[in-house]
C-alpha cells in the first residue's frame, strides 16, 4: 500500500473537517485502497463488459440518430428498471444533466429565486447543504428520525418553502416508505411547500423502488426529484443526473438548465440505455447480491471488535457506516491514511452539528471484493492498534 | 427537410428573443440541418475514427491507471497542442470540469463572493452574461472595438473588479493580440482587477495560440482562463472544460469546484489526450483547412446577394456571421425553420443592447460539408424570397 501523491484541494494538517467530504474523497482518488467516495468502482460484469466492447457501435449510433430519441430511450430504460413507471414524459420535464450535483446546482439556484430557506434532512451528504447555502439559502435541519417517525411539525412550514429529503439517505441508507412519502407530499401540498427528493441511491434498494412519481403526482404537491445513474454502474463516471419536476413547480429550472448546458452526450445516453436494460434483465439483482456480500464481509471482519458498532443494520445502500466508540472517525481516517487506505470520517454528513458524526466512519461497498477486503483488514488493524 | 419535433424549452410564438441562444440551439438539435450551435458536428477524420475504435481499450486504461496520471497527460497534450506551454502544472491550478459552462458557473459563483460587477466583452455568447448575472453580478459592457483599439478607460476600473474577455470572440472571431493581452494584463494588475479569459475557440486560430500563460504570469495580474476541448472535435460532447487560475487569484474556485464535482471521467481524459495528440500531429492543420473551406463555400454561396455582408472577414472561428440589411435575423430564422434549417439570430449575443444584433445571423461551420451546403442554399433561398 505504497505512495500516492496528495494533490488539490489542499487540506489543513489538523482535524479532518478542514475540507468538505469531496475534498477528502479527492485525496483517495489515486489509491488502490480508495473506499471513500460513493461512485461505483467494482469490476464490470460479463454483461456490462459486452456494452463497453460495443462503445464504438454506440458512438456510431450517437452520430446517426436524433439525440431526442436516444434521450427518450435512456430515460424509459432507466426509470422502468427502477420501477418509476409514472415518470413524466412531457418535453422538458426530465432535464438530463452531467451529474446529480449539476442538477443540484441548477435546483439550488432556482430555489433561491423564490424562497429563503429549505428544511434539509440531517445527516446527509454535505455537498447538498453546501450547494444550497452557496446559492444563498438558509437551512433548517430536519432530523432523519423525526422524518420517519410521523408527520412533520407544522411549525416547520411557517419558516420554510421547501423540504429536501435524500432517500435512500446517504450515509444511513434509510428509505422513506410509501406511506411516509404519501403523507409528506400531502403535508407539503397543504402548506404550499416544494417537496424535493434526491433518490441517487435508490437502485440499490427495492424498498425505494415503489413508484414515487405516482404518489407525487396524486398529491398535487410541487415536487422535484434528482435521479442519478452514477452510483450504480462502474462506467468511469460516464453518467447522467436527472432533474425531474412537476408541471406546477414554478421555478426557473429550465431557464437555468439552458444557461449551463445544451444536453448530455448521446454516447452517454446510449450507454445508460444499455446499462439500464442489462440491469432490468438481472443486472440489478446481481448488483444487490454483490453489495450484500461485500456488506456481510465488512460486518464479519469487524465483528466482535470492542466498541465497534453497526449503526445502520437495515441499510442496503452501497455505503456502510461503522460506529467507533473509542476513537473519532478523523483519528481512524488518519491511521488508515498511513496505509494508503482512504475511508470517510462522518463529521461533515452532520452538516448542522458535525460533532454528532464524530464517532462514525463511512466505507464504500461498490468496490471489487479483494481490495475492499484488504482495506477493511487495514481498518481492523487500525482499530486494534494501541 | 422534413419533420422534427420541437421539445423543451418552450419558446414564445413571437420574436426570437423570447428564449436564450441555448434554447434556440435546442430546437435545432434533432434536425439534420442544424447549423445553430457551436459544437463540433463534422464527420470524424480517419485518425479520429481510429481513436473511437479504441474506446474499449481507453476504457480499460481508465479502469487501471490512476486518474491523476490520465488527467496530467490530457492537460499536457491539450495545452501543448495549442501552444500554451506555460500552463500551470501545480496541483489544483487546472480544474477539469464537465464543460466550459460548468467552469463558467463555478467562476461566476466564486466572483460573486468578493466583487460586485464585471466588465464583459460585448457582444459575446449570452450564457456568459446570463451565468454572471444569474449569480448576482452586475455587468458593464466592454465594447469589442474599444478593447482592440487600445488601453481601457481607467474610469472602468473604479466600478469593476473583473474584466472578462472571450478570445477568439464568439460570434465575431476577433482575437486579442499578444500586445493587447500584455497591456490588458498590466492594466488589470495595476488596478487590482481580475482578468478572466474564455479561450474556448482558440483551437481554430493560430493567432490565438501564442503562450497566454507566459504573459499572464509575467504581469502579476490575478487571472482565470476557461479552456474547452468541446468546440474542436466531434466527440459527441464528450469533453472537458478547464478552469485555469493564478495562484494569487483569491477566489474560492477550488471549494466551489469540490461542491459540484469530484472530477471528470477518466475515459474522457484518455480521449482528450488522444485527440490532442492527433491534433498536434497534423489534425489541427486539417481542421483549419476544413473550416476555411466551409467558410469559403458559405461566402461563395451568399456572394452578390443584395444587402448580404460579411461582418467578420478575418474570422477563423468555427462560426460565421452573415449580415442582412433587409431582414432581421429573427425573420430569416423563421423562414429557415420552415425548411427544418436552424441557424442563430444574433440579437442575444448583444446582451446589453439586443437591437445591435438585429440584422445578423450566425452559422456554424463545424459541420459536414454536404448538409452545411444544403443549409446555406436554403438560406440563400430564404434571403431571395419575396
Amino acid at each position: 500500500m505504497s505512495g500516492t501523491q496528495q494533490v488539490k484541494p489542499a487540506l489543513g494538517e489538523t482535524e479532518g473537517d478542514t475540507g468538505n467530504l469531496t475534498q477528502l474523497e479527492f485525496l483517495a482518488l489515486n489509491s488502490e485502497f480508495n473506499i471513500a467516495d460513493g461512485h461505483a468502482r467494482q469490476a464490470l460484469t460479463t454483461g456490462q463488459n459486452k456494452i463497453v466492447d460495443d462503445l464504438p457501435l454506440l458512438f456510431a449510433e450517437g452520430e446517426k440518430r436524433p439525440v431526442e430519441e436516444l434521450e427518450r430511450e435512456a430515460h424509459a430504460a432507466f426509470f422502468n428498471a427502477l420501477g418509476q413507471h409514472s415518470y413524466p414524459i412531457a418535453p422538458g420535464r426530465v432535464l438530463s444533466c452531467y451529474s446529480s450535483s449539476v442538477a443540484m446546482e441548477i435546483l439550488s439556484r432556482s430555489l433561491a429565486e423564490t424562497i429563503e430557506s429549505v428544511a434539509l434532512i440531517h445527516p446527509t451528504f454535505d455537498n447538498i447543504a453546501d450547494l444550497l447555502r452557496g446559492n444563498g439559502l438558509k437551512l433548517l435541519p430536519l432530523d432523519e428520525n423525526m422524518l420517519h417517525d410521523g408527520d412533520l411539525d407544522v411549525g416547520l412550514f411557517a419558516s420554510t418553502g421547501c423540504v429536501f429529503v435524500t432517500t435512500p439517505n446517504n450515509p444511513t441508507g434509510r428509505v422513506v416508505s410509501k406511506e411516509r412519502l404519501t403523507r409528506l407530499a400531502e403535508q407539503c401540498a397543504a402548506h404550499g411547500a416544494i417537496l424535493a427528493l434526491d433518490t441517487s441511491f435508490r437502485g440499490f434498494d427495492t424498498r425505494a423502488q415503489y413508484d414515487h412519481y405516482e404518489i407525487l403526482q396524486a398529491s398535487g404537491v410541487r415536487w422535484v426529484v434528482i435521479e442519478d445513474t452514477g452510483k450504480l454502474w462502474p462506467t468511469l463516471d460516464l453518467k447522467v443526473g436527472m432533474l425531474v419536476h412537476s408541471d406546477n413547480l414554478g421555478l426557473p429550472v429550465e431557464q437555468i438548465y439552458s444557461d449551463i448546458l445544451l444536453g448530455v452526450s448521446p454516447l452517454i445516453l446510449a450507454m445508460v440505455r444499455r446499462f439500464s436494460e442489462d440491469a432490468a434483465a438481472g443486472g440489478l439483482e446481481h448488483l444487490h447480491r454483490f453489495i450484500a456480500s461485500n456488506r456481510a464481509m465488512v460486518r464479519s471482519e469487524l465483528a466482535e471488535l470492542p466498541g465497534v458498532t453497526v449503526p445502520d443494520p437495515e441499510s442496503r445502500a452501497s455505503v456502510e457506516r461503522v460506529g467507533i466508540e473509542n476513537l473519532t472517525g478523523t483519528e481512524v481516517w488518519e491511521r488508515l491514511r498511513e496505509h494508503n487506505v482512504y475511508a470517510l470520517p462522518c463529521r461533515s454528513f452532520h452538516w448542522a452539528n458535525p460533532s454528532a458524526g464524530d464517532h462514525t466512519l463511512r466505507l464504500a461497498l461498490a468496490r471489487s471484493t479483494d481490495p475492499l477486503t484488504q482495506s477493511v483488514r487495514a481498518l481492523r488493524h487500525a482499530l486494534t492498534q494501541r
